[in-house]
């Protein structure tokens, strides 16, 4: 870690842009111009100090930007007089007209936020939102940022894991970008303990949890009521849990799905793994969707994202809804100090 | 109809009993007594009068019974007086441990009920959680109440359609009691078209919604990504949904699963079409558990149910949460209303 901040504080979280024709530098403008109320710690945004001075403005905020060489320049008095600026990479405000030079300047700010974290000068990794159809056509090859961000850290893309957190609910799933008639080959019991171990572990030393409950939903409706519809929960969800139990995870299920996200349900447990995406984001996004926080676990470096997209279609509007951006700055910036306790 | 009932009065739901080891009984118990305060419409028990006289005494309320012939001697009168019951068939109240006997007594007290509503004797049906287990052991060869009720009504399986109804949402899954692994071949255009005309028509005819607004899930991640994560929304779902359009149904999607679930998608619509047991469950039981009502769409009866299993674990303490019950006998009401008034 950067030795120029006192005890206590930790280095600044580094914001990646985001496209630029979406909602991600009009949040934050809004975060900053929130600071002080919301308490939030230092950051600072790599790139786009045109971009986000313009869509502070179609919010109807002056946001005074810090131009700085270093993240270690940053410290809390820097931040309140302006939002700290890092490398001069800027592009053009057009909100809702993504194109190709966006798609170049965000894939930059992410890859220069990632390297700082990476390299101890940022505690934390806060990404806003991209197009991938814009990056792909930017040369970008991989199907998120999660999986480019696991290959910068030379991490296996086995290795990260997605988590969704909102004030309701924390929920993996445990598989994510595959056709949904795919997920029975895919789930093996293998993979459930891996993933849950991952899990275990991120909430234990980020999250603070000493013994996270997890619960494992089944795949089929009743969790495959005893065997009459589906045998994946016999097959390989059950001795998935049977097995993270006799290494002291508290680990239960299968849960019937529809089951597992009711209120009081939701009270017994600590994170929930569903067996495929939307099993996960469904529950999280009706329950939490302005606050759900997309934080990816495994990695050497802390990273959250706010759960939503690029919102093309009401960039520049100013009506953006900034909960799940401010949740955001907020869960990095616990998950790193906790990292930062930890380290000698 | 009933010819005993004065003008705009309908004559009283019939409520099977449910399994009298479960939580219905109590919750039949606690409908009666909260009649005024809730202005709940009439209602008839078939069976089970000492079963429901004790499972009020577990909830600390002294319940009258009435025991009545027919239906039609059942008026506001001598409802208010007492809880009317039908049928002198009678069980052991014996919470939380379910026999044969009791499943027995649940599967007259079904039959039963559906006659008289099926005869116009009373409006509408009512059903108490019943555990499917335990009327296996009864000879009932059906996977649920609901296609055992569209046999006795003479109504193919195809056309009863499920819908989960609570003050966040309506949806209906389009393919239910199977394993995941089959949702993809048992999708078809047909299949979404047919089941989606009879959601139309109950809206307008049962529920009094004049243009109702369907909104279709996608089967994939995010609907597929273009055909990147599957291909059945471009092969059956959105061809269905121009076919719908077509016909003057006003549909939409395929939309994103986990998108169509936020507080703001479900404005938008009055009913969402889920591809999937869990698709559909799941919001509903995260936003709505203690209030969802299951509606039996397409059957010549109104049925509604609270949304619940049995609760043997929670059977006679006293605790059952008997909000899902008010929605389910309101619902009825209403639904059985609007079909008197179309009536000549």
């Amino acid at each position: 870690m950067s030795g120029s901040h006192p005890p206590g504080e930790i280095p600044p979280l580094a914001l990646s842009l985001g496209d630029p024709a979406g909602i991600g530098p009009e949040l934050i403008a809004e975060a900053w111009f929130q600071r002080r109320s919301l308490g939030l710690a230092p950051f600072v945004v790599v790139g786009g100090a045109n971009i986000v001075t313009s869509a502070a403005r179609s919010r109807g905020l002056e946001v005074p930007i810090v131009a700085v060489e270093t993240m270690a320049a940053v410290d809390a008095a820097l931040f309140d007089r302006g939002l700290p600026v890092l490398s001069s990479r800027d592009g053009v405000y057009a909100p809702g007209k993504p194109d190709a030079g966006g798609a170049q300047l965000a894939l930059h700010s992410l890859t220069e936020a990632c390297r700082a974290v990476r390299e101890g000068e940022a505690s934390a990794l806060v990404t806003l939102p991209v197009a991938k159809s814009q990056l792909a056509l930017a040369g970008f090859g991989h199907p998120g940022q999660t999986e480019f961000l696991a290959q910068q850290c030379g991490v296996s893309e086995r290795d990260a894991v997605m988590m969704l957190a909102g004030p309701s609910l924390r929920a993996v799933p445990l598989t994510v970008h595959c056709p949904l008639a795919e997920v029975p080959q895919r789930l093996t019991v293998d993979l459930i303990i891996h993933k849950a171990q991952i899990v275990a572990r991120a909430l234990r030393e980020d999250f603070g949890i000493e013994h996270p409950r997890l619960a494992l939903a089944g795949l089929n409706p009743h969790a495959g009521e005893d065997g009459r519809m589906g045998s994946e929960e016999a097959r390989i969800i059950a001795p998935a849990v049977a097995a993270l139990r006799e290494q002291g995870i508290e680990a239960t299920g299968p849960h019937p799905g529809d089951a597992l996200f009711t209120r009081r349900a939701r009270a017994t447990y600590d994170v929930a793994l569903a067996m495929y995406h939307d099993q996960a984001l469904i529950p999280l996004k009706a329950l939490d969707f302005d606050e759900g926080v997309n934080v990816t676990l495994g990695l050497p470096i802390v990273r959250t994202s706010p759960d939503h997209g690029t919102a093309f279609a009401i960039a520049g509007e100013g009506i953006a809804d900034p909960g799940a951006t401010f949740a955001a700055l907020r869960m990095a910036t616990e998950c790193a100090t906790r990292r930062t306790r930890r380290e000698p």
